[in-house]
């Protein structure tokens, strides 16, 4: 590191600060960076500053957005089942599958342990919405690791106090996979969740 | 990709061009940039425009350099021993190792059935170095490849004519590996320059 100039010695350590990217990594983007274009540089550094500066959250979904309210929420066609996730890549993947409900993005999960990470979670905001909206149903859709289990039974909970009909996306076996690979407690669970053909 | 605002989507596929970073890198960058702190974020854009615009390449050894000579060339306790490597980054490896001389950088390597790279390397200023430099020996360390041994002969027959003194890095086993892994080629390159103990 101490072998190149200055700058480049910080821009190596500021991108190595990114996620997935070490310092072998920032040092070859470095490279493309000095050896490219200079107006496509340029362009690049103005659009993470513009990322910055335009994208906020949604008002009502908290989905990224450049406008107050997100193109989902503002897409009228859009059915009344309430998905909750716990970010916004999970949102992005849900959209992928042709769902056509709308969304609610908690902002993380709760953590066993740190007390706080309940706090933080958009569990308000999301109880401030079924008083407001007509939702015909909230589909919970947290990951299924011992964490996001627990925010589901938590929202679950505040769902079923307040006569909320409510989904949790289903456990199985991944498509595609060959079942002497699936571990035993995704086979149990799919045994469970088995559905009749006949 | 269709379901991020805009400014979004155009930041992931510019990320998504740099190399070693895919869609999914570039996602993660993107949602790191939206949680960073917009100070942390700027600096990083600044960061890159300033590499561009500072960072050049030293007029004598085509080192990266903020200045016209490079910190290498500008060492006046640096010995005589002109180092010629492919690219920057070569000579930053050599310079980890405490090599002490100075460098040459040709900027690529003779690629067969390419003419043109030959003639986009940094020969000729190689050659007016050796005549105005006082350089007591060349050392090739072009890369143990197929393209990187056939830029060192090329080197090597310019530097014979010239009855210039040079060597090139030497082949044999890599420190810390173990014997069984180690490929023929590599293992009889040991075996020919193996090293007298008694």
């Amino acid at each position: 590191m101490s072998y190149y100039p200055e700058k480049v010695k910080t821009l190596i350590e500021k991108l190595g600060q990114l996620p997935g990217i070490g310092p072998k990594s920032a040092e070859r983007i470095v490279n493309y960076i000095l050896e490219e274009d200079v107006s496509i540089i340029s362009e690049l550094a103005e659009n993470i500053v513009a990322v910055k500066k335009d994208v906020k959250l949604c008002e009502r979904c908290f989905n990224l957005s450049e406008t107050p309210l997100c193109s989902i929420c503002t897409d009228e066609k859009r059915d009344s089942i309430l998905c909750v996730v716990e970010e916004v890549k999970d949102l992005i993947l849900i959209e992928k599958t042709g769902f056509n409900g709308i969304y609610h993005v908690l902002g993380g999960r709760i953590v066993p342990l740190e007390k706080t990470s309940i706090s933080h979670l958009r569990i308000p905001q999301l109880i401030e919405r079924l008083k407001r909206e007509r939702i015909s149903e909230v589909l919970i859709a947290t990951s299924p690791t011992v964490e996001g289990e627990n925010t589901a039974v938590y929202i679950s909970e505040i769902l079923k106090k307040r006569g909320i009909k409510h989904s949790r996306l289903a456990y199985g076996l991944p498509v595609g996979a060959e079942i002497e690979y699936v571990d035993t407690q995704t086979l149990k669970k799919s045994i469970e969740g088995r559905k009749f053909i006949y």
